[in-house]
């Protein structure tokens, strides 16, 4: 197992507000609130939910804390309004630029740095027709995962979970290297060698006429498969059982 | 809008092979494929579904064409047959550490470059109880999302958007800069300024006494709000139809 480069991330989690704008189904409503206890986040703020979705998100098992703690407003400014900074998630769509359009993988960075100062509001629209051109008029700028069919929209509860996976991401721990499984002794690769070489020989694999060739091409193979000291014991308690069925010459 | 960097992306996205081993719901198989279809991949297999769950994802809208062209396996050593990389997705849990465990930022990496090369399975397990260890065994290694709360498990449809997101994230996107918005003519900016202060002149905001620092005062602020040249002319609209209220000098 490799050993984990130390976070990168020292910005504050609790500062985040995940607000949800009009919601309409309650397992979005949970998909996004167990993404984001996944992730570490715990505000929540829902703007005019469809009041059954909410009390059945609520009600449902899971992320149960969370959801009992979000907080509930009728208006997106006093949702948004301990805020400093108020970031929109969009799909791309068909909407005029009046908006600065940020690729996820960038926006995250600004949304990281200002969190390390204080409260960032991240709005998500409804499932059906994502945020209005009132709800945007709120942002500062606007966010959107880079999709293959632009066409599409992402499901609330994904897109929830890939906004905050992009925020904690490390990027330390992609130039990460697992530690190396510990290599096999010589020793031990040569005594594996020798006791295949001897299986194959009681078996009547080796011609004696290329026996010398085939030797050297069996060392070679068996140095090619990367053994480990983990591995060694098993293999030798396996090629020994072998050697004993096959019977012949008294074994090593 | 910002100019997005040209994709740092060259696998081949047909070559990933999704697989869900022993699914039982059918939201989770469609949240599943839908990823996959905002994230540009095709090949879905799933070992063993639950038949009604199967048949009931099939038939709901949404990822139908992904869906339809899923191939069944009924076991795990089929859906892999054609893979030279299998890579198995697990919450950490409480499993010994009997394979290499790797952290999605770093595990896509490898995943990305052997996708150069040929088909990638990456196999998640049932919704309620992961991988078993008998298909575990079928990997040559696994897979963590890392999470604040290492007990929570993450739901299936949301695992798998984000094992995805991250195959197809462009590190080059979160250093690009957006473009500034082009600022604002000095020219303009004084005129604004100007209206600005015959408006507060002409509201009696400025005291004859301090006129001079109110005036320099005024100046500053308005070379601080970082006016951009497409707000130029609506400012100055405003400004103009605002002094036409209030009357008095002919405006200039």
């Amino acid at each position: 197992m490799h050993r984990e480069a130390p976070s990168a991330i020292f910005f504050e989690r609790r500062a985040l507000r995940v607000v949800l704008a009009s919601p309409r189904n309650p397992l979005n409503i949970g998909a996004a609130a167990r993404a984001m206890a996944n992730f570490g986040f715990s505000c929540l703020r829902v703007v005019n939910p469809y009041e059954v979705a909410f009390r059945e998100a609520r009600s449902a098992v899971g992320a149960a804390p969370l959801l009992a703690a979000a907080q509930e407003f009728t208006n997106l400014a006093d949702a948004v309004a301990d805020c400093r900074l108020v970031v929109g998630t969009t799909a791309v769509g068909h909407r005029e630029p009046v908006h600065p359009l940020r690729r996820l993988e960038y926006g995250a960075r600004l949304i990281r740095r200002e969190l390390a100062a204080g409260p960032v509001a991240l709005l998500f629209g409804s499932e059906k027709f994502g945020l209005s051109n009132e709800e945007m008029s709120h942002c500062h700028w606007l966010m959107r995962i880079h999709m293959a069919d632009v066409h599409r929209s992402m499901n609330l509860g994904q897109a929830v979970a890939v906004c905050l996976y992009e925020l904690v991401r490390d990027p330390r721990a992609a130039a990460a290297r697992p530690e190396k499984p510990k290599r096999a002794l010589a020793a031990d690769v040569e005594q594996i060698t020798a006791m295949l070489l001897e299986a194959l020989e009681r078996s009547g694999y080796i011609n004696p006429v290329t026996a010398g060739s085939t030797r050297a091409k069996v060392r070679r193979l068996v140095r090619r498969l990367s053994l480990t000291a983990r591995d060694t014991p098993v293999l030798l308690g396996m090629l020994r059982q072998i050697l004993w069925k096959l019977g012949g010459p008294e074994e090593k």
